[in-house]
């Protein structure tokens, strides 16, 4: 069992802002109000002002002097800017993960790879289970920060996390129809790691990121 | 000519905080107590708070639920983990100048690292000049974010520099005598950019970062 410290306050509003900013019901090029959001929530305009800065941290707001908080834009250029940086820090990712550990000392990940294959598996049948299928993915992750140990690494990665989510979130739809896509990604990406093989590790992140990209950037172009 | 808004309260404690970490005043494990510093500096507490917020975005300090901010450790694990992250970073900025431009659009580049060969000759006789070369090595990675147009891997790689910088603070007196090095990686760096050859541009990148790692590393054991 694992004691957390509760999230602060600002951190609370950060994460609740964010999921609206995320799910597009706050849009992009939207004014984020210091004083209106103290208001509503009713908290300090000292911890609002603290809770902009931990978005802007995490990508999703721009903050102007003088003209305050903005919701980031979500242009084809950023997107293409936030996937370039996203795809080579999980490569990074990957390849420090074997460089460190052996084949054979990975079985810790098969397990949860298993549980993802057993996701995709009913995803099909069940409604919300592609929301399952991207959280088990950042799952698969999060182990492999364990497993690298490095900080800086893990705090980027997951400074990027709510600005990916955000663009996944724009071809939802388009990702439920990809559970063979899927499937085929998480078992590449299980051969590489269990036959210790960076280049192909490497090589199958990479595919399944552009594929991704191509999808958000393909219904943004629709909008 | 430009016209700058202003940095803001924040960002200005923030710089002045982060000095002082940089250059070892405020020494790795350090408390930083808000109220304190409010008051030496005469301002909000509100202000410290969000100055606080920005340091530990640039990785220098370390918040904790409760126990408040404290200096980021500068342990060789640490000194590790950034300049993996720090190197990499550099070695995809210098991929996607490559990929971006041709050789011959690359000419822009070529003025500013004749500046720093200048200042590299005269760095053996003058003082301060580490500290400028230094400077102008930043200065190039600069405008390398102007050709590669990445918002995302500009803001974070300006967000290690402040930590990069203090490991660098720690092996300044080791630097000082390093004008040969600094000057045949500069060399090496304006060759691989002016035949577009991307891979020798990423081994310089990583050969002069690999050198710099080890010397930081080598006065941290030492200590």
């Amino acid at each position: 069992m694992r004691f957390q410290a509760p999230e602060s306050l600002s951190e609370q509003i950060a994460q609740h802002l964010g999921q609206r900013i995320i799910s597009g019901q706050l849009r992009p090029g939207e004014r984020i109000q210091e004083l209106k959001v103290a208001g509503e929530l009713d908290v300090s305009r000292g911890s609002v002002r603290e809770a902009l800065l931990i978005l802007e941290r995490r990508h999703l707001i721009e903050i102007f002097p003088r003209r305050g908080a903005v919701v980031s834009q979500l242009t084809p250029e950023l997107v293409n800017s936030l996937y370039d940086m996203y795809i080579e820090l999980l490569c990074m990712l990957g390849r420090k993960v074997l460089e460190k550990w052996s084949a054979a000392e990975l079985t810790g990940m098969a397990a949860q790879m298993n549980e993802i294959q057993t996701l995709i598996d009913r995803s099909d049948s069940r409604n919300g289970s592609t929301e399952a299928v991207i959280e088990a993915g950042f799952g698969v992750m999060r182990q492999a920060f364990a497993l690298v140990d490095n900080p800086f690494l893990e705090e980027t990665l997951e400074n990027f996390r709510p600005a990916i989510s955000r663009t996944y979130f724009v071809a939802l739809d388009n990702f439920r129809g990809e559970i063979t896509e899927t499937r085929r990604f998480f078992r590449q990406l299980v051969e590489a790691a269990s036959t210790g093989n960076s280049m192909a590790l490497e090589a199958s992140i990479r595919e399944f990121g552009e594929h991704q990209r191509r999808q958000v950037l393909r219904i943004l172009e629709q909008e």
